[in-house]
């Protein structure tokens, strides 16, 4: 990730990305939402959130949060979540990163709604704090394009836009067709 | 809003759903967030937020958060609010509410976007907890249709689910066509 000023940062894992996140990935039905995280600190406080809610009284008091957040899982890097996906799924994943800024040559919703329906796995990236780093752009397979709201102002929350991308990508095609 | 058993309650007004709610319907090209509680501690606290961000330290800070928050207003009861849009826009607001579960006759998100290119000016309202009461769904002049993901998991957060159907109602037209 990269902070304000374009400087490569890891920044906080927050309960509350997590939990809509979580959500958002069960509703669509999503296989799994990967937390990447090098601060052990960080990846230890996912941990007992996920514990609270999976094991722990959160199960109890909530299944329906229960469910969500079993699509968890925390990583160290990038690279080992990718070898583990690899390893279980036999082929090595497309990397489709996501942007606020507009790239060239950048995916369209459509196309990749497309390719999802033929082709697996896909691993769509996520930053939080001010995007995914230039280095991490540069190496993925793709770009999808920004969304595009009303005008110039497009400053979403990385759950919120990580929701509205899930609906556009594998939301229920009939019920939402634009015009 | 109803809590968990279906009592009618009012819920905690959350900083994030402020913010996060704010962000998208400035994207978006909304022409207002109303917040509205009956509890005079939680109208306090919305607008000592609003004033941190706008005229306080953070619009210094996040400027393009000062642009979302500004359109926020909050306000004790629903009529009032009505009260104040029909004086402003020399008509009254046709009121659509949300709904996780489907309701017979409910609009689809096709049908609403049309709504929207030629009438207004239209409340869209979502309640948080467990939702909007019955009486207030009763009173609406139409409910839209749930969301609908990819099985029969349908738990997103209000920020999300917000932000999700303001995409579909009045996200770019060509960029998100469906297939």
């Amino acid at each position: 990730m990269v902070d304000k000023h374009g400087e490569t940062i890891a920044s906080a894992v927050t309960n509350l990305d997590l939990h809509d996140i979580a959500r958002a990935a069960k509703t669509y039905g999503v296989r799994g939402y990967y937390v990447i995280t090098p601060i052990e600190e960080q990846l230890a406080l996912v941990r007992q959130i996920l514990d609270h809610w999976i094991i722990g009284k959160g199960a109890v008091y909530n299944p329906k949060r229960r469910q969500a957040l079993e699509l968890v899982r925390v990583n160290t890097s990038f690279e080992a979540m990718r070898a583990e996906i690899t390893a279980e799924e036999g082929c090595p994943p497309r990397t489709v990163a996501t942007s606020a800024r507009r790239h060239s040559g950048s995916l369209s919703y459509r196309r990749l709604r497309e390719m999802l329906n033929h082709q697996a796995p896909v691993i769509l990236a996520f930053g939080t704090a001010w995007g995914l780093s230039d280095d991490f752009m540069a190496d993925a397979d793709d770009i999808l394009d920004p969304l595009a709201g009303a005008g110039t102002y497009n400053h979403l929350s990385v759950r919120t836009a990580v929701a509205i991308i899930l609906d556009r990508l594998l939301g229920d095609e009939n019920e939402v067709q634009r015009i």
